[in-house]
């Protein structure tokens, strides 16, 4: 199934795209994708359900974030060779975690806001993974019966922030803003092999990351794994499991984002996100 | 106001200690306490009620954590110049900031569990802060505006996990249980002076650690102020804002939790808390 969620900001319905490529409003029939509402149970109830017997979205609805609130917004640092070069950093021996803020989930195709007092704001196209299930001390045989889904996830990052003050990351992670999800939730039956999807991210136009989920130097089913030895992972949380080479502060000289640049990803099988960036109103 | 939360785990109801030191009951008059249900508004509505006009609590009912759900669950390192120095790591110029996991919020009086593996669990007295309002870009100035209560927190952490590993601290910071919260959610109305709090935590009754929040390296309405510059916090954020000396890891030789030890830890005017160690049931 390909769940989404549409409609007006902070007021979106649950809904599911049709074969024909409809999207099909869930409203009422099932708990927003939140929590409870990603768990196995949930999920196929939505299963049964036929989508043509429900009614239509609006056409040209806004798309929403695929989820509605997110638990714990788990990251994963440096997880492509190629980036970790780029970023003059080691590829690590374990998973490098951080967090982004829960509250900085985001639409797909909103406008992306540089935060006040931004230089260095940078995109990064990733795989995202949405648990469905509690998981804590689980194999990496059992890891991919405890996703609910799979999705886009642009990590955006502010460089100065994240690298050039004192201590961790989550500085540079958390901008309201800083976590576009979707369009879809994708369930893992409908992707074949998570490890071999192709992803992109273009900035106006031209392609400037260019990657393959199989290039991951820790994958899905590991990473969910390593992760529940040191968190309970509980249904609504996501985790995104980091960014092939092409990022802004990997260029000679560096590019980061400024208002009116656009940005379109995407990876194979999980749809495309696209935004503008705008200066912060305030 | 002490708001509280009581009664079995995961099924608490909301409450009020009343002037005479029972917990009265504010199920089905107040949402429980969490996001929207700790907004200025929903205090407002709490106070215009007579806590004696309430049914009291069961004697001796479990205390639950005071907040029902963490939105993010933000930390800070280093925050005690003392403390600092046991750890053999600077004090730092600005605060630095980490994450624990959401969901390891738990009980003030809960058993505290030694994650599977963990051979150096610690504890950390900790000032929290639980926001009621959103903030973004705040001034100092305003910043207290925004706290809908303080409590007392065990920012309790696994120091191997927290820094042998690769790259961020969260990975010890997050196991669930690591962050028991409250007896009481303490609305700033009732501390004179946030910054003049003396804390104490006792590891098997012998006084381990003692300080007050006057030694803070960056006070209360600084972190907000500082915090929201990088995040939006909204209404059910809680901020740890750092322990003072004595932690096990700064023990020459150093001294980690194992089953059967006791902890009592308190601050003033915010209550006590009381934890067994036991082993993972596992």
């Amino acid at each position: 199934m390909k769940l989404v969620r549409f409609g007006l900001k902070g007021a979106e319905n649950p809904g599911i795209v049709a074969a024909d490529g409809t999207i099909r409003d869930l409203a009422g029939r099932v708990p927003d994708f939140e929590g409870e509402g990603l768990t196995p149970a949930a999920l196929d109830k939505i299963r049964a359900i036929d989508p043509m017997s429900l009614p239509a979205a609006p056409a040209g609805a806004r798309i929403g974030p695929c989820v509605a609130r997110i638990g714990n917004f788990i990251a994963v640092g440096l997880n492509y060779a190629d980036h970790a070069a780029e970023s003059n950093l080691p590829v690590p021996k374990e998973p490098v975690l951080f967090n982004k803020a829960p509250n900085c989930l985001a639409a797909p195709n909103d406008d992306v806001v540089i935060p006040p007092g931004s230089v260095k704001t940078d995109w990064e196209v990733e795989l995202a993974i949405v648990i469905g299930k509690t998981a804590y001390h689980v194999s990496e045989a059992d890891a991919l019966s405890y996703v609910a889904g799979f999705a886009v996830c642009n990590d955006l990052s502010e460089r100065a922030w994240q690298t050039e003050g004192t201590g961790q990351w989550v500085k540079g992670k958390a901008a309201p803003g800083f976590g576009p999800l979707g369009p879809w939730l994708v369930t893992p039956d409908e992707i074949a092999d998570v490890q071999k999807l192709d992803m992109f991210l273009d900035l106006n136009g031209k392609r400037v990351q260019t990657g393959n989920t199989a290039t991951m130097v820790f994958g899905a089913a590991y990473l969910i794994h390593y992760i529940s030895k040191f968190f309970q992972l509980d249904p609504g949380d996501v985790i995104t499991t980091g960014t092939p080479p092409g990022v802004g502060m990997g260029m000679k000289p560096p590019v980061y984002l400024k208002p009116g640049d656009t940005m379109r990803l995407g990876i194979a099988g999980l749809g495309e996100q696209s935004q503008t960036v705008i200066a912060y109103p305030g």
